[in-house]
């Protein structure tokens, strides 16, 4: 190779980018930190320098009480939310396994889905979006069906339900299977608490309640799944997403295996820092009330939330669209006239709620109201009557 | 879950995230331009916004010049470059497809592992890892074997060498098979001609040639092979990498798929305008013309290169080990005295190359120059005589 053809035509330059300033109260991502974007900013180094990997330690450290987990294995997968749930998915479940998915929103279908990709034996309960299981459902369900892989969302973006764990987790070791439990929504945001309900796998992202941009997946995994790990009949299908390789990465050996997103793990290292530098219960906290102010302010408008009080998501509440209001045209003037991104429903809940996220920065009385108050306004120009 | 229990033990507050300064002189991830540094704190905006779409869409038409083809699709994938050879082989390798591989390198055992994790069935022309393949040898190694997929890798950096295609390609065709091609530290340092050589799908990464962070994973599939895509009989084991579903959220419907990390997509949209800036052929003489710099100066202090002249990749050099110096030793010296990191070899050219990058920022006479030097007193404080 020491001729040089020339390639096809020239691309030509473009413009300074310049991306409209917007007000994330969506489901995710949402509203960066000013000071992970800093951090993001600093010289990378390579991914097997002794300083990256000092990051990945600072991060494992951080990642497990905001997990609630002492569990040695927890990283972050180098790629989004989708990532993590196909590693847990992947690793866990092998051809013939029985997976047996508590099915009421969209993820826990995605779950399902990438189960049978893995050539899983899947079966359901379903209930309608937005309802959750009460423990002696869950229990009957794992004993009737004895699967050797259960999973379930805590926090379901779909729909605005959190689903309790510990009866789900509880039941499926009575029968030695791994319990999945997707927390991408959950996370940095609501109490997650993965050892004391019994999670043997919980994965995340980094771009909600950790306030990150997207692109990891922090994931953390029971002594108890390593070992169901080790003893898998088959090699996992994805070489990218094996945690045994990742395992060799990260830990001891570091054994290369990919080249992780360098300027990502800044980010997220410096997004634990400040779960710690305000504490993490304090953190929580203040998502809970601002949730409950937020949900004052809706309920004054006379909105009414499509999941019961006692069984909502703090940072992701779910409004449902008032009669003879078209939700497509309020979130449409809410970003023309303020750069405020919120979210629609999908699958069932097409047309029927608004999902309105409050996390990180955006978890501030001062937010919140403001949000209420451009909130109203776009409701009543498309012809609602807030009183 | 209007209740909050207290977490596990509160995490500790880090000090302020201060990487090492590093002169990136290896096979990547390499110096990060400046500029993409500056991007990366520019305000991000939700994934399926119109403006996160414009930068899909200018990245698309900036890379189809790099990559040298006019595939209409062509994205970048959430994921790392190993991320990209997953979607490559996931998608096009199936349960029993056959896949003939070109295996004269690390990155051809990598694909050759995700052929076989796809159950595929794998054929190998195995090269000692250095070598290339002569048209001839390689039109009859596709004839005899007949599979229904051909991957070879453009720049193997384990190695140094670069094979070239159009034979392959040609082969290939002439039994209906589809070519995937290896580019990950090819594209924006050396011609990658996609079009003109015949490749199906070919993959990159952001941090070699392109001057970004490691995350995103260019590829390129030309219509072709989204023909066969869709004549597939069996899914993709993976959902994430599923090349249908990313067609549908990157192109027309702009239907919900994961939520892509767009810090990065603002990276490699500057990326991608810094090469249209200094103009394509430019930049590949410029890598070329400092290549030929670099081993004049590493012939001056005697040292033989692995790859012949002919063969050599520009951007990623492979200088022989000499005798009685351990090169572990010297690449420790160059970090600790001047924060500049170059590889070793490994497997069957461990402890006897070194692998040193000389890409994007770092590809102009005054860096090499500095490096030579650098690189000249590090070996003769380990006892070797340059001249």
């Amino acid at each position: 190779m020491t001729t040089l053809a020339p390639q096809a035509d020239a691309p030509h330059k473009l413009a300074e980018l310049n991306p409209p300033k917007r007000l994330l109260f969506g489901p995710g991502p949402t509203q960066v930190h000013p000071r992970i974007y800093e951090v993001m900013s600093k010289p990378i180094v390579g991914h097997l320098d002794p300083f990256f990997f000092q990051v990945t330690t600072e991060i494992r450290d951080l990642l497990q009480p905001v997990f609630g987990t002492q569990n040695p294995f927890t990283i972050a997968i180098s790629g989004t939310g989708s990532a993590g749930m196909e590693a847990a998915v992947s690793n866990f479940v092998e051809s013939g396994s029985k997976v047996a998915v508590f099915a009421n929103g969209y993820f826990a279908d995605r779950i399902s889905e990438m189960a049978r990709r893995q050539d899983g034996h899947v079966v359901r309960f379903e209930k309608p979006w937005g309802e959750v299981y009460s423990d002696s459902e869950a229990v009957e369900f794992i004993r009737r069906e004895r699967p050797q892989v259960v999973a379930y969302v805590t926090a379901e973006t779909s729909t605005g339900a959190f689903q309790k764990g510990k009866a789900i987790c509880d039941a499926a070791h009575e029968i030695d299977a791994v319990v999945i439990a997707d927390c991408v929504t959950s996370l940095g945001a609501m109490p997650v608490e993965v050892d004391k309900t019994g999670i043997d796998v919980a994965y995340s992202c980094s771009q909600k309640g950790l306030s990150c941009p997207p692109g990891l997946s922090p994931i953390t995994v029971s002594p108890r799944a390593l070992s169901h790990l080790k003893s898998r009949k088959t090699v996992n299908h994805s070489w990218y997403l094996d945690l045994t390789l990742l395992a060799d990465y990260y830990e001891g050996a570091h054994r290369y295996h990919h080249t992780a997103p360098i300027t990502l793990f800044y980010a997220l290292r410096e997004a634990l820092n400040l779960v710690a530098e305000e504490g993490l219960d304090q953190r929580l906290q203040r998502h809970y009330r601002n949730h409950k102010r937020l949900v004052k302010g809706l309920e004054e408008m006379r909105l009414r939330m499509h999941v019961p009080e006692q069984h909502r998501i703090w940072n992701l509440n779910t409004p449902l669209v008032p009669e003879g209001v078209n939700d497509a045209n309020v979130r449409a003037r809410l970003l023309k006239d303020q750069g405020i991104e919120i979210a629609g429903g999908f699958g069932p809940l097409a047309g029927k709620v608004f999902r309105i996220g409050i996390m990180g920065p955006l978890a501030t009385e001062e937010k919140v109201d403001f949000f209420l108050q451009e909130f109203r306004k776009a409701l009543a120009a498309e012809g609602y009557k807030p009183h």
